[in-house]
């Protein structure tokens, strides 16, 4: 890792270190293809399908970079975080598979299918309000009283290094590609997504897909400094977090620019991906389908790499479902 | 294809062809697995993923090799079927690839995402009542009109070779398999999968799932003889049709047993195999799950195929989802 100013930012060699070690404990994810939205777009699309990884969500690769990085005497003590969701459940299931505590705060809005998750893998729940201030207050309680390693959802080298192999990946599954596009929520996969192909592929362009209703990266990037919002509402529940520091630095240097979709938009890509694909994805990984279909000139006749970041889904709550 | 009696009984040498024929329009699935599920199951499950096939079912296999089969004289007056969907909807597509008509009798229950697919595809649906009866006089109509070639959705060796070749691929892509189960309807990939195992594997027990609601299938094993009804009630819509004689042959020949599950076994392996392998699978294809989950002592320590049929669900009624 490279000091720069005060914030230390992770190398490529980082990247294929974080490779090596969360190996044994992550899918090398398939890359599925649909001729249908193929032709729909105009594009060609290789969907890399992260909602099969571990516990669900590409979380797992970062969370498990840093629980296995960890010493022995700092990891007795266990590991702890917040998060809406995917982290919180990758971080648990991480720590189960070295066989130490971990402690997620998380908002008492979280979907029932993350949070049983989360308790599945042997983690401990404590709960928060839904605002950024609250998470953090309550984890700020939880290290004080046992020590445990923090590990932050994304503002954290470590993590950034584990979701980088998740692009170093896809370039060797798909040659050729002109771009690459991800959800943005905390700026964790893109960040991650950056790192990787700055150094392996720097002709790739990188573009951010975000929910309108919580486009604080967009606006970020546009005044050319961090917007924060606090507990924006939006369907697709792991993209309401600001970017920090780390994750900011390398959407200002790297990202081609940042496309967002409305929320009726979301769901609807949401449920083609299901009807076409046949796979379950969550809402947050439709954001990147729902751009390029609203932005079709940006794509067409592009090899582009979506990357599907989850599948952890409330199936007895599903947003096209009125209930 | 060899006589036998008074039926025509396609050959290893058909599949061969088959698979020959039809490799330009349908996918090599790919198989899955899961660790979960092998934890609770005690067995190792491999799912070959025929619902990411060419319309959303291993039915495209039958569907094009009779397709593709026809002589250009045959072709031109087209092809016409009954099916509940699947096979109508891969009739339709195949008939599309080939640039020729098809029409597709299909019960008014047939769901709706089916009845949207076979349109998608260039089919004309012809609607009738949902007893094989009513199916059957409304086809001999439309067939007696327009003299298209009549595709049986499996009692028909071009359909049974095509659907073979799904079995094949299984035994290519997974090593050493023990045992495969397969939904059964009308029987054919059951069929199909014993033309296949008992050349290439005949050591490889084949099991048969049923809805209990529609175990016309379990009770004709039980009986030596083919027992059919007429429109059973089941929420795996693709299993309600009954066996006929060329599917008769080979269950009574090749399968070692057929096991049953009840409508909420069935909804419960279908929402855990959504929940787990973030996949979507139709009803009809959580049975042979649901069986495996009621009879761990048959499948413990094997290593099982499992046949996943079809993805064409209507995602507006889902069975879990109280409307």
């Amino acid at each position: 890792m490279t000091n720069n100013s005060e914030l230390t930012i992770p190398t490529f060699e980082d990247v294929i270190a974080a490779h090596r070690r969360i190996a044994p404990y992550i899918h090398r994810t398939p890359v599925l293809t649909s001729s249908y939205l193929d032709e729909l777009t105009g594009a060609q699309l290789f969907f890399k399908c992260e909602n099969f990884q571990k516990a669900g969500a590409f979380k797992a690769r970062g969370a498990s970079n840093a629980v296995f990085g960890l010493s022995q005497e700092q990891a007795a003590k266990g590991v702890a975080t917040h998060s809406s969701g995917n982290h919180a459940l990758s971080l648990a299931y991480a720590a189960g598979r070295r066989g130490i505590p971990c402690t997620a705060v998380m908002p008492h809005t979280a979907p029932q299918a993350k949070k049983d998750a989360v308790c599945g893998y042997g983690g401990k729940i404590v709960t928060s309000e839904p605002s950024i201030s609250s998470r953090e207050t309550i984890l700020a309680e939880v290290l004080a009283e046992g020590g445990a390693e923090f590990v932050h959802p994304y503002n954290d080298p470590r993590v950034i290094a584990g979701q980088a192999t998740c692009s170093r990946e896809l370039n060797e599954q798909v040659d050729m590609l002109d771009a690459v596009i991800a959800p943005i929520g905390g700026g964790g996969m893109i960040s991650g997504t950056c790192l990787t192909l700055s150094n392996l592929a720097p002709k790739v362009k990188i573009y951010a897909a975000e929910p309108n209703n919580a486009d604080d990266a967009c606006r970020s990037f546009k005044a050319g400094c961090i917007i924060a919002d606090d507990a924006p509402q939006t369907v697709a529940d792991g993209l309401k977090v600001p970017l920090k520091e780390l994750t900011w630095h390398f959407v200002s240097n790297y990202v081609t620019d940042i496309l967002t979709a409305t929320e009726d938009e979301i769901i609807a890509a949401m449920k083609l991906t299901w009807q076409r694909m046949k796979i379950v994805i969550e809402p947050s990984c439709a954001v990147p389908l729902a751009t390029i279909l609203k932005n079709r000139e940006v794509f067409a006749d592009k090899r582009v790499g979506v990357i599907l970041t989850g599948g952890n889904v409330d199936l007895d709550r599903l947003p096209w479902v009125k209930g």
